[in-house]
């Protein structure tokens, strides 16, 4: 039996955006890791934008610049979100739809229920919407001085296996990587979200004018005893990999819903709105 | 056999919010409607926040001032977005944990793929995180002068269910409502999500100053023919509820990826980060 020859194929494009802005040393290491797999395109938020989760600028216009910080690969920062930049690279920058789409390294977590207030998930899910394979990375140590030697390598291999596999359709990845150093690093773990919440507790304080003031605090809590859980795999130096979908639907709760409420007629009220 | 006495309960505690900001008439609406079912405070932006989905405001402070607006309905306006306007009422306002929030009436549609950018909707998500049942309310007519009538009692009718019967756990409800009279009504039907997405095509211009910028505008397309979601239900004149989950783990992803990549070792590179 023969071989089937290789066809020689264009190098993958890969559009690479984040959450920290374009000066973050999160994105400068994906950037690099990627430029080994493709030809690399940057678009990212010209400021920070963590916790903007899906965020998009309907009121106000959106601006774009070429920036020249990432030697030979093109790179452009845009005023808007995270989900801007996806927007507007694929509609106003790429030659075509991207092979990939990576969004990170985050400086900090965006396990458990973060991905639902993350910039930098809800990039590479809007991505996904557009039918472009995406992971988000993000790395648990929040410090820009953090060492991603490890989260580097984690994103090589993944974007990697996106490359070659593809992703199931409507489907992206939440990889978080722990900080731990190369030598306790345990493996990679498909995962599920595990369940906890953020028990907030806001900061008063009062301003110079004697007007108070509110700061978002909070404290990370995990309800969730499983092993099969992003958290687990990360305290016990796991990176995690949860697939993750848009479609919200609680299919589980439609027939429970429909069999249990009465949702026959409208109240009999006299009320109206003018 | 002797009918159990009713005991007297307490009125229900009900929190109200939005994305359109605390001087829409949707949430006036609304909070008059709840009003009928139990104790209710507002606590909504100061200012428009359409399109914030899960954003919160993590690196600037929070305002709250207490506003006359809406008659004897205690009401507080709010300088962060939706999700940050329920965190505060829950940590700072309310005297205990609300049996109920609702969101809204948000002025235009947040069915299908729309739940993911809504502002609406994540404020009722929040609320759900939380431990709360919610419920986001959206009418398909984004103006201001919409007849909300239809969109009343359908809020009333299904915070009335909730109450009587609370929600599954980790679920809140994504209600759209049709803009149709009362008399082209057909009535409330459960759904799953619309697959669907907008088709972005950015406005381009040219400033006063001869640099360009840039407006988010679309076309919403609908690659759904299922007679079971909430576009074909909103399109046939009944009024759309969808079940919402915040586990976003795609469950049955995980065992194919688990099976069919290849996650062993890390790449042997000597690249670094310092």
């Amino acid at each position: 039996m023969r071989r089937k020859k290789v066809t020689q194929r264009r190098k993958p494009l890969i559009l690479v955006t984040n959450d920290d802005g374009i000066t973050a040393p999160g994105i400068r290491a994906l950037a690099e890791e990627m430029h080994q797999l493709g030809e690399v395109v940057v678009v990212a938020p010209d400021s920070p934008q963590s916790g903007m989760g899906h965020a998009i600028t309907i009121a106000s216009p959106l601006r774009l610049e070429p920036v020249d910080l990432f030697g030979n690969i093109e790179a452009y920062q845009c005023s808007g979100t995270p989900v801007d930049c996806v927007k507007l690279a694929v509609d106003k920058i790429l030659p075509r739809k991207p092979d990939l789409c990576v969004s990170g390294i985050n400086h900090g977590t965006n396990s458990s229920i973060n991905v639902i207030y993350s910039g930098t998930i809800s990039a590479a899910m809007e991505a996904a919407i557009e039918g472009i394979p995406a992971i988000g990375f993000s790395h648990l140590d929040y410090s820009f001085q953090a060492d991603l030697t490890l989260a580097r390598r984690v994103a090589y291999l993944l974007a990697k296996q996106v490359l070659q596999h593809g992703l199931p359709e409507h489907i992206l990845l939440n990889v978080n990587i722990p900080n731990v150093p190369l030598s306790r690093f345990q493996g990679i773990r498909i995962c599920r979200q595990a369940v906890a919440r953020w028990e907030e507790e806001f900061a008063e304080r009062i301003d110079p004018r004697g007007k108070k003031y509110y700061w978002l605090t909070g404290r990370f809590v995990n309800y969730d005893p499983g092993d099969d859980t992003d958290e687990w795999a990360l305290q016990h130096g796991y990176a995690s990999v949860v697939p993750v979908q848009y479609d919200l639907t609680a299919h589980h709760a439609i027939a429970y819903l429909a069999s249990n409420w009465k949702l026959d007629g409208l109240p009999k009220t006299t009320r109206t709105t003018q």
